[in-house]
């Protein structure tokens, strides 16, 4: 067995911030797959026994069980001793883009996916409202990436694994990021570590 | 001059969080106000000398300048040594319910709010579907509140001042708290606090 198991699937951005994680750091980790395009977690069982949050990722490691990627970021990075930092000021900049991430960029950016790709909802005023909301984001990442490689200093952080999450899946994003050079280099360094995959190379998907 | 000085207006939610903070530890602060209704988390001199990330709160201390109510809270219960912990697992689960609170409840609490109250925009697609999602957050919020005091065991911690963040809003929720009783208890748990104040008494609003 594994040392981690982390509950996921493919299409999920956020499960694929922690296996991107587990990936690049080069832990020993198995994927556990599931179902949520049959709503495996709004069930009673998923929410009684494995996340009352309803939410994929969750990681199993010995004893732990953890759930939100912000979370499992954070003791991945622990564990590893990977993409963090010992210095308190650095740790509370990784915090804090990873609450905007959390509140303002991949909240948006996923919705928008979701509406668009799974939903087949076509564009409505909630597509459009989620896409002014995200291009919002955008702009302020990008001009933040203006001045340095990675969201935190020029060193590859949580903070870098958390955002980028959502924005390997092209043309299911329902926008464009060609406006946005300084996050396309930015994807593209992320891109070249050592272990990188995609989402759908990375995590099962559901037959079909 | 004050201790801590925090960048807020008492419309936000997110302001409140750690100007409820500061005023249950019994700090030492002071508020500045910020015009967020003509515009000035918008403008170039806001984004560039105060918050690229264009919004409150943002807490002033000593050399530092700190943006992301997650961030405040958690630097605020270091400082203060209140409502948090030293035990890690525990740490661990009052992030979980922040992350859970940025992604998921506030978000769309906050949304529903600001379109319905501020926008005045009346009920529309966009306001019908934010408030889909924050019951299916209340929902799961109330479960666990079933279970214990506060979020994370039966000690009031940041977490709690986090999510309840918008909930001292009233009928300018758009959203009726009525049916989660679990939520309504804790509440008034928290309101219970020596030195709790509503959100309108503890930061300043624009005249008029």
């Amino acid at each position: 067995m594994a040392q981690y198991t982390l509950y996921c699937f493919a299409e999920s951005g956020n499960a694929y911030k922690a296996a991107l994680m587990l990936a690049l750091a080069q832990q020993d980790w198995q994927a556990k797959w599931v179902d949520f395009f049959h709503g495996e977690t709004r069930t009673d069982a998923y929410r009684k026994d494995v996340n009352e949050m309803g939410e994929v990722p969750v990681l199993l490691h010995g004893g732990e069980r953890l759930t939100q990627s912000g979370v499992i970021l954070h003791y991945l990075a622990e564990q590893t001793g990977r993409f963090s930092s010992h210095d308190p000021a650095t740790r509370r900049e990784i915090l804090r883009w990873m609450f905007f991430d959390n509140h303002k960029f991949t909240s948006y950016i996923a919705t928008l996916r979701f509406l668009l790709t799974f939903m087949k909802s076509g564009e409505t005023e909630i597509t459009n409202f989620m896409r002014g909301r995200a291009e919002g984001a955008l702009d302020i990442v990008n001009k933040h990436l203006a001045g340095q490689d990675y969201l935190v200093g020029n060193e590859l952080t949580i903070a870098d694994l958390s955002m980028c999450g959502y924005l390997y899946y092209g043309d299911e994003l329902g926008l464009s990021l060609a406006p946005y050079d300084f996050i396309e280099a930015w994807l593209g360094r992320i891109r070249s570590q050592p272990g990188w995959q995609a989402p759908y190379d990375l995590m099962p998907k559901a037959a079909g």
